[in-house]
Formats: structure tokens, C-alpha cells, sequence
């Protein structure tokens, strides 16, 4: 396998999936590595639907595209400017495209459950990486309707929906702040001696 | 490298250091990776402050010390009785004897901001254990000296401290729930057919 660093910088969020089939095993060892993570007093506040049935796949994306039609209505002026540069509209293409969605639920009232959710999910988009699957991780603006649609018991909560499959995306990755920018040493603003030669090996 | 899975398999959160030296380079290396993570409107929320100052580092100490005193007196009976089951008492000596520190702060305002900054710990922990380094994400219960002590401007916000160094750590990976427990397919509690396939394999 190539190192993290490699993989971490390969990764990029994909909108655009290829109607090629993917191995589900793939998927569930992505979920494997995820159930490792680490979470508050290891109470593993994490659990996963995978949903590959297409109906069901079209009724998520039916309850997904009804409160984005409300959250892009109800955005102030600046916001649905912004929105529109970027050509994010209220449709959800890849919740139909992709073949497999994971929903990554929360059980809420553990200690540092968002926390320990997002942390695992951060293993699970390296792990389907490894895998050369694409993914994104999509949270829609409303969430309630997800437990009705699949009998989830409404102490957990939906965090995401991660949309795999094989990437057609066009996009490139997109560019990250520096790293003097974001890190430092000791001190607020205080450059770290090391960094440029770092730099300079480009690792 | 080994693969994902068993990097995330083999990484145990660790209390216990030892006072070897560590490479900075394999540090920042890590948050090279963490800095590769995908945010909210990519407005990567993230900045970290790596401490390897000793009077820092036991300044660190005595903050986190002092709150949690107080947490630990205020805590209600049941709580009291639970950490002291689990060993856990005010007393943070991970903070001074390992080699260094991350810092991690999030800013607030940002979409998505604890969801963002969390999966790039994710990422950030994994790649700590491909260098071989121990680590632990240890949130103290009140954070507001950091910004103080750091000079840190007050729309970032401490989200963890990351002790870094060669573990001493007695303890074995805690075990986690099986995959059949947090994992269903297209409906909760449905059980996902391949499952078993995969447990005979013993990815």
C-alpha cells in the first residue's frame, strides 16, 4: 500500500459517480477500519446503514432534495449567491448515481458522541480510499425524516450520508491552506523551525 | 505499509509514555495528512499548535489539572463511582511526560466546523501510528486558558490536546462492539448478508 500521506492527498469529494458496480466488501472493510476508531469512554456512539436497494435509494434522495428545496429558499441573499456561484443547487444526483450509500448514524447523550462519530468517519474515507472508491460526505439540512424512513430509534441521529462508488468526477482536488499557515509551534503564530525543511524534502 | 485496517487495529489510546525522544518531522508528517482532510465548504477549520516546550507543557499540566479538580468534585455520585472504577482521578501526567503535544483548535462560525476539525483528527491519529508514535485524544473539561496561555484569538477554540510519543502503555486494545451489532443493510437491524462471508475470513 502507498503511505497516508499519498492517500490523504489522492482523496477528493466526489459528486460524480460512474455506474460501475462495486464490491460490498470493499465497503464493509472501510466500516471494519472505522469500528476501530477511538471514542469517548469507548462507548462507540457510531452505527451504519448500508443502502444499495434503489427505491430506497430514491425515496432518501426524494427527502434529501425536499429540505434542500427549503434550505435554498429560506438562504439569505448572500448565502443563495454563494450557492450559486458554486452551482450548488437543491438537487442530489449522487444519491441515485452512487451504488451503495452508507447513512452514518450518532447515538446521541454519550460522551463526545459527534466528536467520536466524525473522528471514525474521518477513518472510513481513508479506508475506501485504499480501496479505490470515491465518496463524499453529504449531510442534509434536515435529518429528522431518515429515522421514520428506516425504523432507526430516535436516540441516534443521522450525521451523514457518504455516497461510493467509482469516481467520474472532473473536479480537482481542492487547494488546502499552507501548512505555516495552519500550524505552529508553542505559540499562536510562532512558526516551527522544521517546517521548510520539510518543505524543501516535499514530503 | 501495512493496510489501513491494521493500523487502525493495532492503535490503542495511550496514557503512558516513555521519555524517549521523537522526530518532529514524523509530527508534522501527520498533520500533513490531517491538513489533506475534506471540511465544510473546504474552509478547513483546523490549526494546531505542536508543544514541545517543558514549561509550557507543565503550564498545560496545571490548567488542565486545576479544571479538572473542580470537574472531578462537582461530578454526581454516579459519575464519581464510575471513574473511579475506571482509574481515572484529576491527575494528568501524560501531559508533561510525553515528548509533545498537539494542540488542536477549531474555529467556530465555520459550517461544519466540529464535524471537520474531528474527521481531520481521525486522519491526523492514523497517521501518528504509521510513524510508529502513541497517542491520545484527551479533551479537558474547560478550555478557555488555552487562548489565554497561547495567545489564540477567541473565534478558535481548543477541541483536544494530543500527547505524542513511545508508549509505555500496559494496557490492550479495548474491544469494540461486533460489526453485526453497528451494521445493518437498508433498514436498521436488517442484518447485512455478507457479514458472515467476511467474519470466516477474518479480515
Amino acid at each position: 500500500m502507498v503511505n497516508l500521506l499519498d492517500l490523504a492527498s489522492r482523496r477528493i469529494s466526489t459528486r460524480k459517480f460512474s455506474s460501475e458496480e462495486i464490491r460490498i466488501e470493499d465497503v464493509i472493510y472501510a466500516i471494519e477500519v472505522a469500528r476501530q476508531a477511538p471514542s469517548g469512554a469507548n462507548r462507540q456512539p457510531w452505527r451504519f446503514i448500508i443502502v444499495y436497494d434503489n427505491e430506497l435509494k430514491m425515496e432518501i434522495r426524494k427527502y434529501c432534495e425536499e429540505v434542500e428545496k427549503i434550505f435554498h429558499e429560506k438562504a439569505p441573499t448572500w448565502m443563495k449567491k454563494w450557492l450559486s456561484e458554486k452551482g450548488i443547487t437543491w438537487r442530489k444526483e449522487f444519491l441515485t448515481t452512487a451504488p451503495l450509500l452508507i447513512l452514518v448514524f450518532g447515538k446521541r447523550n454519550e460522551p463526545y458522541w459527534v466528536q467520536s462519530v466524525w473522528l471514525a468517519i474521518g477513518y472510513m474515507l481513508l479506508a475506501l480510499e485504499e480501496k479505490g472508491l470515491a465518496s463524499l460526505t453529504y449531510t442534509p439540512p434536515r435529518v429528522d425524516w431518515a429515522n421514520r424512513l428506516l425504523n432507526v430509534p430516535t436516540e441516534y441521529i443521522l450525521q451523514t450520508i457518504i455516497p461510493i462508488g467509482i469516481s467520474k468526477e472532473e473536479n480537482k482536488k481542492k487547494i488546502r491552506f499552507e501548512l505555516k499557515d495552519i500550524l505552529y509551534c508553542n505559540k499562536w503564530n510562532n512558526p516551527c523551525k522544521n517546517l521548510q525543511i520539510l518543505e524543501g524534502n516535499e514530503i
